[in-house]
């Protein structure tokens, strides 16, 4: 009988408040299996770890630490922002990685993250069978973006709209108390330079029993001052405030971000305070109202507290069906999720192959935002709903939540050389 | 026998997660004692109702709806900043008030907020007497800000304190998961112009079996550039990245505060961007690590949905006391929360002479910060540790908190004059 080939785990990109979740089922699943698969290893820092041969032995952290992941944020071996360049460019890093997995007989490959990373477990997967020592890669989605074709969403992102979602409401009703002798205007600024996802969960916080003014800039609809200050303007004079959600990639007409039309610092620098800010004081120029701003940014992501239990479970399901897929001797995939139906909501883990992955964004259709461009349409709000679904409290102690720390202990190294990065 | 007086509550100033949970306190018990108070009647947007004669009949309102006050964040019946002037200054005001409360039978006011309204409470109160209508004023504490003399701790602080102490850690762990090859430094902005109060809760994030890195800039210690750089770059060179939080209220050596030093907008206006962008800039262009920073504003006051079980318990309690107080025939006093024991936390209800409390600010005492000025003492978090103790979830509907938004049926107006404030 062959020896039982490893398995590499690692995060990569930006982390979410469910990815740990996701790692928790990769590791619960790959220990059920330990007749099929041997030690799951990761890397420190994602696919630094790898390349640099610091790989972290999971077998070392005890089940509780391990079932702990499942309510921790942030990426618990770390993660990077490294992007493998292509393989013309630099053969050498896909060779090393080969070098180090072969070294430490890892025959699975688990890479949690967006985009890139798909792209990067693909060409794994190719490159690895042309040097012949062939590795199954396995995809697991993860994204605040929510970008990923194929898979309905993506983990990560329905915790962060439901941290949006409810973030507005209740800055909406703090504003709405304050409106008749002070601030009228409460801007908040979200993440999503290309996609208009996390923007549109804002309008969620307005709802069935629960009316409340809320405008939205998304980073789809160029950017129009005149229309957009009418649309607050009125919303003020039927309600007494208005709330605004803005997404950070709001461009204006020729292409520049918004937020650069705004402040310079001492230096020249601009974007020195964000979109919100020039969106807050825009309104109170043109129109007098005084206003409040706040800008969310890892807050929105590693938002645990309020996490989504759909996200939480499917973020787990993913785990485990990348495991499953492994097992089974698929390759070059990545398990998804697939919308069985909005209401009563149901979905099932289904797979995708990485060529129909990598490189394609799923961008937000223009049927998801109404016809002025400050709102989500119904069409929206039943993708949406569904998403943020459900409340997966962590334990508390001392009134703080309770996040595990691994301990994190490396894997003997193998190899005698060093690699630059 | 005599006609039952009727109560009249208001609540003032900027709104928090738990003010409504002191107005379910005034109303709940008010309703348990029907034979020594009429009914409770609100001013609609704080005493700015009294003024306008905009009085809420809270007697319309559901069992049901006013206990949900309790779970709700905002100021239900709308709150304003609103200062009365002296007695000498606008005599017309108080004279206003009481002709309105005579015309509704009003022998009771209980108002809902920080210093400010604590001394138009006391002014309530002596010229109601002296205008031959007494009326019993009794003060309801409440203020993130945390200033309020007396009392051990103020309502809404303690949820905030929450928030913050949630959010840092949050957000530690997102960057310590990404500094390896990208940010390594969060920047948090809250509130606290002239307390750092909110800011001492930042240092909660770290705690026994989570050592986590955060620097706190408090409004007490003035700004000193060099030191805290070194401060940050130590904290980046031991533990690869820092948390910092920054109060709003920080200042330089010339009395300016810091945000200042940052942005101008096309127009010259300084402090487009807060202070975080500032600090953040600081570092980056000092020390070269890459950043993210958060501006919380509203959402650390109105965070209902984390909002601290100890801050609604005690801020219910002040309600009920309040009113229990008027029954007791007091008169110019405030519930306080005094403190028993640290551990285990014990605590019960007081009062205080509101002669004692108007205009009187409570600051944090040095002892509370670290002799570097960057961090709590142990005392300190002795005295935050017990406040942010224990979760009081709200109920859920469609994945998002069920706040509830009172009828506020205005009562018939009795007087003919319009009032102009």
């Amino acid at each position: 009988m062959a020896k039982l080939r490893n398995a590499f785990y690692a995060q990569s990109g930006g982390v979410t408040a469910v990815i740990n979740a996701s790692a928790c089922g990769v590791i619960e699943t790959a220990r059920k299996h330990k007749d099929k698969i041997g030690k799951v290893f990761a890397g420190r820092n994602g696919i630094v770890g790898a390349l640099t041969e610091d790989l972290i032995d999971t077998s070392k952290e005890s089940k509780k630490a391990i079932a702990a992941l499942r309510h921790t944020p942030s990426g618990a071996f770390g993660s990077c922002r490294y992007k493998l360049k292509g393989l013309e460019e630099n053969r050498a890093e896909y060779e090393r990685l080969i070098e180090v997995f072969k070294a430490h007989n890892i025959g699975y490959f688990f890479y949690n993250g967006g985009g890139d990373s798909a792209d990067t477990c693909l060409k794994v997967s190719q490159i690895s069978e042309t040097m012949g020592y062939p590795i199954q890669a396995i995809h697991v989605p993860k994204t605040v973006d929510n970008d990923l074709p194929i898979t309905d969403c993506c983990p990560g992102f329905a915790s962060a709209a439901k941290y949006i979602a409810v973030s507005v409401r209740e800055a909406s009703f703090d504003v709405a108390s304050m409106c008749k002798t002070s601030t009228r205007i409460f801007v908040m600024e979200v993440m999503g330079r290309h996609a208009g996802w996390i923007a549109a969960a804002g309008g969620l916080a307005s709802g069935e029993g629960c009316d409340l003014p809320i405008v939205i800039l998304f980073p789809e609809i160029v950017f129009n001052r005149d229309k957009f200050l009418a649309k607050v303007d009125a919303a003020v004079k039927k309600h007494g405030y208005c709330s605004v959600v803005v997404s950070e990639g709001v461009k204006t007409e020729d292409g520049k971000f918004l937020a650069e039309s705004g402040a310079k610092d001492a230096f020249g620098h601009t974007q020195l305070g964000g979109v919100a800010p020039v969106v807050a004081n825009m309104i109170k120029d043109a129109l007098g109202y005084r206003f409040h701003w706040a800008v969310a940014d890892y807050l929105q992501r590693a938002a645990r507290h309020i996490a989504s239990r759909t996200d939480v479970e499917q973020a787990y399901a993913l785990g485990k069906a990348a495991v499953e897929l492994a097992i089974k001797g698929e390759n070059a995939v990545m398990p998804t999720v697939v919308r069985k139906s909005d209401s009563p909501y149901r979905w099932k883990i289904g797979s995708a192959a990485l060529k129909e992955v990598a490189n394609v964004e799923k961008k937000m259709p223009r049927g998801f935002i109404s016809r002025d461009g400050f709102g989500i349409t119904a069409k929206c709000r039943a993708y949406l709903q569904p998403l943020i679904m459900g409340e997966d409290y962590p334990p508390y102690k001392d009134g703080l939540p309770r996040y595990v720390r691994l301990e994190n202990v490396a894997v003997a190294k193998k190899l005698s050389d060093e690699f630059k990065l």
